[in-house]
């Protein structure tokens, strides 16, 4: 297992935070990453649909020899997570549980909560948060401009600093500590949104958090890459467009990525 | 054929801008809308798919006994309005030729058009405005945006006034002095874009446009409703998710969609 891959994949681009953070945590490791982004966006499917995609998600990365499946995207992680953990043999990863356990773990009870629209009415963070911790007092937000900020690559623009101040100036007020980044686009805005909320409230990035926890997993089974050995390139495929993949994924990684592969599940 | 409704489609809710201006052009037809919101967005989809799914939506249209189809939605309007005129005996109406009539009959050459990134790389509006007229100069931008600006409902706002600004006063500078409003969303933004660029631009609202040229078709054809029957209420139709499109609605709409009814296709 140690020479295979990572798996991961998201409905579209916003996964690639994920990739960065693993990439950072665990440089010598390959990854495969798959974007859906045929179907795009998840948030508005319903739960059969989106377990259906994540399930035909899954197999695409099994059949490429992955060792872990790491789901980034919200929707996917709401819905499929269980149903995947039950059919693959393999270990799978949403992003809900371990981001609400981070948030818990930073010790404080007024947590705040921002994702997009589909996320924050679905209510996942927030059930897994009170199930941590009965007593936490939980503030929630969607900040539907901030994935077509990001998309735009509007990362240090007085314009989003504004939109940003729109959206979590009145979360200030009510006195949240710590703040979930609870979709995938936002770590990119993660230096403006600290900028405007200054100091004394947390961050929890979910990207970071999703490395950490496929660090440990990894380790615990002993499945960490040797680091000397080389398995070759990380690949990217898409289910439509790779060009716009291409072109924002630049945003995201501030590199090129050289090759995106169309396929079709 | 003259006591029918005039039925409108969209992928989603934007084309509630065709159905106002349809109603303030003729305010005693019975307008019947579809939204395909369980596909939306169309812009992202394939030729092939994006016909699928009008040729869907007008036979339900057509099936609810309307007399002419109005496709309020530009992806939809580029790539299936030619085919679904030649499969259906009822005329069928696109947005974009009608768009691109008015700006070239507005009688000045520099032409600037506006409209998600899927309508500006699709050219549609460019060659419907090049064949009218050889001689234009056509400046063309997307805005990707507006569209979660106007349903977030940031209207009078003056994050928007700066993304207007950020958008279109480089078309300004440029010397443009029509401007297509190329997504049904836009007109929703009609009077803030005319404050920030202020006189000299003529802006092209095309579901103005369309009400005009509906109307003027079924009075060609002599269906236009006798004023003092009534043939019922507007109906509205969503493929997911009618409470969002309730909720978004009433920015467009300015009042209330008190039934909006989820069907499958």
């Amino acid at each position: 297992m140690n020479s295979r891959a990572i798996g991961v994949f998201d409905s579209g681009i916003g996964g690639l935070t994920v990739y960065k953070a693993i990439k950072k945590k665990m440089p010598g490791e390959k990854v495969i990453y798959l974007g859906d982004t045929a179907h795009l966006p998840y948030g508005t499917k319903s739960p059969e649909t989106i377990t259906k995609f994540s399930e035909e998600n899954s197999k695409f990365l099994i059949g490429k020899g992955v060792k872990i499946v790491v789901i980034a995207c919200n929707s996917s992680s709401s819905y499929a997570v269980s149903h995947l953990q039950k059919i693959l043999d393999i270990p799978v990863l949403g992003v809900i549980d371990p981001g609400a356990e981070a948030a818990v773990e930073n010790g404080e009870k007024e947590i705040g909560v921002i994702g997009t629209s589909a996320t924050i009415s679905s209510g996942a963070y927030e059930k897994s948060i009170m199930e941590k911790d009965p007593d936490a007092k939980i503030t929630s937000q969607d900040c539907p401009l901030f994935v077509p900020l990001v998309e735009e690559g509007w990362i240090d623009h007085k314009i989003t600093d504004l939109v940003i101040q729109e959206y979590l100036l009145p979360l200030k007020k009510q006195g949240i500590k710590t703040l979930v980044l609870g979709c995938t686009h936002y770590p990119v805005l993660k230096d403006a949104i600290s900028r405007v909320l200054g100091s004394g409230i947390t961050l929890i990035d979910s990207a970071e958090v999703m490395a950490e926890r496929t660090n440990s997993i990894l380790k615990k089974l002993g499945w960490l890459k040797a680091q000397e050995s080389s398995n070759g390139e990380d690949e990217f495929y898409v289910t439509d467009f790779p060009e716009r993949f291409k072109k924002v994924g630049e945003i995201f990684l501030k590199r090129k990525i050289d090759k995106v592969e169309m396929i079709s599940l």
